[in-house]
């Protein structure tokens, strides 16, 4: 057995445990670490003849089976327990050393981290994964932030592990530093989310509107992900709709509780997004409709409420139905990179991190959950135009969503009649006409607000803040 | 001069001048103290005939010149200026003494505050105030919080200064432990975006869909402001609306800069509600549409995306899309403090606040900015039935929007054909529409959640928690 491991990695759980055999597979030395040594043994069993491992049974042991500089995988649930581990293990380490964290971790506490550690002269890498338990296995997404210097040493073995776009790019960038990985990290799964509401929305359409069975539902969505709509979500989508209940003989999705979970990025991703002033309405919608899917008690008060009588449509409009609510989540799925890249951008902005958005969409091309060619798409329209102010501003979306707005409108009235709720993808079409309105109704806002708080204003004509008078001869001042 | 003082006032910036004047106009004996003493002179100069007044110059002065318990009121900023007070006044406090927090604490500042000071006896008061600087000197709408004690003390002095609703009762009540006061004014902010949200919206439509001028919909809305929309808020939109520019004979709005600012209240309230997993869509609507309209690249960058030819209406048309619109408005404003108060049972629950939603619309009704006559039927369907889990749930309400859904649907279709943003209207009907629904798309979330992470999912027509072998056979196993 070698003694010294080129990485090593604590907490072997099911992600853990399948990042540790990625390493393996790919030729590396893997020193493994459990705080219980029977998950150590077990893997050592099940998996010891995949490659180099090097066991170890105390923190010691593991950070003396470690090549210096020591690169050493925390894969632990993210809180409390990372702060844990690395109380357990910075003090064993030595200037150099690298602690990643590839747990779900908040970019704050990222941060913090970083900071305590740098000042020990360790770096402490926040890192997305992305692709759940396969994709830790045979490559996930990767999202490292952290020093130069760290990736420097651990990039060239993460590109190794991680997934491969289709034009075999490594699905790993060395995003920025601190906690740049996390946030980015956190902004893939709220634009996670609101791929999945968009589908959902989708899906109900064709089954209350057109009347479609979710079997011939999931043969429309096969039919979509040979098109611009390519991509895993969609891909999945026909599998699970297509899927019957051995049980009952009922369509799968019929016998599933409409009850949706959640686990914190999701909500994080609207939360920070406010701090930071980018409209995600898309997002927060997405996170509001697992909520609300959850409340029964209220759901079950709401049942009676009054709604439109159902109009079922005949076959060929239904077809031509079907063909325009592509067109819909195609244009509100635009609309929703758009916000996710949007607060990608702010928090760049925000952290002096200088994200590149272009490497961030070409590292989502493979692993990760939305994994699309749409990814392509975004990837070049950010080579073409690294400063771009916004997807939209892209002449080849714009274009596109020209292309596709007559058929959005059209279905989103539609669902507004029929009382389908659709709130995705109104939120989407309401963002896009409030980004190219020429006026908004801020202008009222601000007048209201200066009447009954003396807020101010300022004016189209001249610079400077005024404030009218309101309770008196209402003469304009200058604030 | 008197040496004791029956209540006393620290920070006499514009609202802590207006509320200690309020009290001595109310025949109280005020002391009055200011970190710098030129705000106490000039108050003394200016206002000092007004009643009895007790001027201070030292924290200590001040101190000694209360009656037993003592009564403080702090109104500086929140935030580090509120610690940096208490830190100051708490050691010369004595166990039974109080002190007032007036400024817009985030209620888990309060929590923490009133926690600490407790373990000296002393009882920390989070109050929330509405009505800006008017309401502080004539009658605001109070919502304190902290002990029973505090209130038992406090109480009849903040319902003697508190506004009165029109049938006389005072607006302020005991709304609960600790925080519970400070929460219910974040709320009532988040509601007060929601409304002026709604309230654009509707000018908007009026203005580009009704091709009305600025002037006519003045008159449009001190019409609704007679019948069931009668607010504080409609009334002064009619006023703003009417305003001409003296500098330019424009239309007041028409020269305001159409981009809304915002202090965090409504931005709090989406966060908070997205912890306690509550469904606020129309209000982070209209905190988002706040922060879009700053976003002067991006729209700048977005004037030229593709929308829909504008098909103005006739004279006929459109007087009968105007009282569509008022629907729509009600509608929606019916689902917005829908989810304010469902946000306020969630934050009730959270915190062992046993908050009364009726108490609370009752104290709405005057001197705060959404004071409406609206309040009146929310107050009276608490009281019908105290465990309303919806305001939808109550028959008053569901009957109404039964009656506006038509109107309410066309007029969101409408905005939607012709490419007018209504994220607020939009996001109102998804959510009535979400409630009612017999299943959601949250099954086929579910689904995939399965399938991509082994996330599990709850059946229809068993307990349990399964898992299907998406990657196997796809049988099902309970979890």
């Amino acid at each position: 057995m070698s003694t010294t491991a080129q990485i090593g990695v604590t907490g072997l759980a099911v992600m853990g445990r399948n990042l540790a055999r990625n390493f393996a597979r790919n030729g590396y030395s893997v020193a493994l670490h459990n705080r219980t040594a029977s998950r150590t043994h077990a893997l050592m069993e099940e998996f010891g003849e995949e490659g180099v491992f090097v066991p170890t049974e105390t923190a010691e042991e593991f950070v003396a089976a470690l090549e210096r500089p020591r690169r050493l995988v925390v894969m632990v649930k993210a809180g409390e327990p990372t702060d844990a581990v690395i109380k357990e293990f910075a003090p064993l380490l030595e200037a150099g050393d690298m602690i990643v964290d590839g747990g779900n971790a908040h970019f704050a506490d990222t941060r913090r981290r970083e900071k305590e550690l740098r000042e020990q002269g360790i770096h402490f890498v926040g890192t997305g994964v992305s692709g759940g338990e396969e994709g830790a296995l045979h490559g996930p997404s990767i999202m490292p932030g952290g020093s130069v210097e760290s990736y420097a040493a651990l990039g060239p073995m993460l590109e190794k592990i991680s997934a491969k776009a289709k034009d075999g790019a490594p699905c790993v960038t060395h995003v920025g530093p601190d906690g740049a990985g996390h946030f980015v990290k956190m902004v893939h799964n709220g634009i996670e989310y609101a791929d999945m509401q968009l589908i959902g929305e989708a899906y109900q359409l064709l089954r209350d509107v057109a009347g479609y069975s979710p079997a011939r539902i999931a043969d429309i969505f096969r039919q979509w992900n040979t098109g611009r709509l390519d991509s895993y979500l969609i891909e999945i989508t026909a599998e699970v709709l297509s899927h019957v209940d051995a049980a009952t003989g009922e369509p799968f999705v019929d016998v599933v509780q409409d009850r949706a979970e959640q686990k914190g990025t999701g909500r994080w991703t609207v939360q920070i997004a406010l701090d930071l002033g980018v409209p995600v309405s898309g997002i927060a919608e997405a996170v509001f409709a697992r909520s609300l899917s959850g409340h029964a008690e209220l759901r079950a008060a709401s049942r009676h409420l009054a709604g439109p009588a159902a109009t079922p449509l005949g076959e060929q409009e239904a077809a031509a139905f079907a063909d325009r609510v592509e067109q819909a989540l195609y244009a509100s799925k635009i609309v929703s990179y758009t916000q996710g890249f949007h607060e990608i951008a702010a928090g760049s902005d925000a952290y002096g991190w200088n994200v590149d958005p272009g490497a961030v969409a070409r590292i989502w091309r493979g692993g990760c959950i939305i994994r699309a060619a749409f990814l392509d798409r975004i990837t070049a329209a950010y080579e073409a135009e690294p400063g771009l102010v916004s997807l939209l501003a892209d002449k080849g979306f714009a274009d596109e969503i020209a292309a596709a707005q007559d058929d959005w409108r059209a279905v989103v009235a539609a669902a507004t009649t029929q009382g389908v709720p659709t709130p995705g993808f109104a939120a989407a079409l309401a963002y896009y006409d409030a980004l190219r309105a020429e006026r908004l109704p801020a202008a009222l806002t601000q007048g209201q607000r200066d009447f009954f708080g003396a807020h101010t204003y300022r004016r189209v004509d001249r610079e400077g803040s005024f404030h009218t008078l309101w309770g008196g001869d209402r003469s304009e001042v200058e604030a």
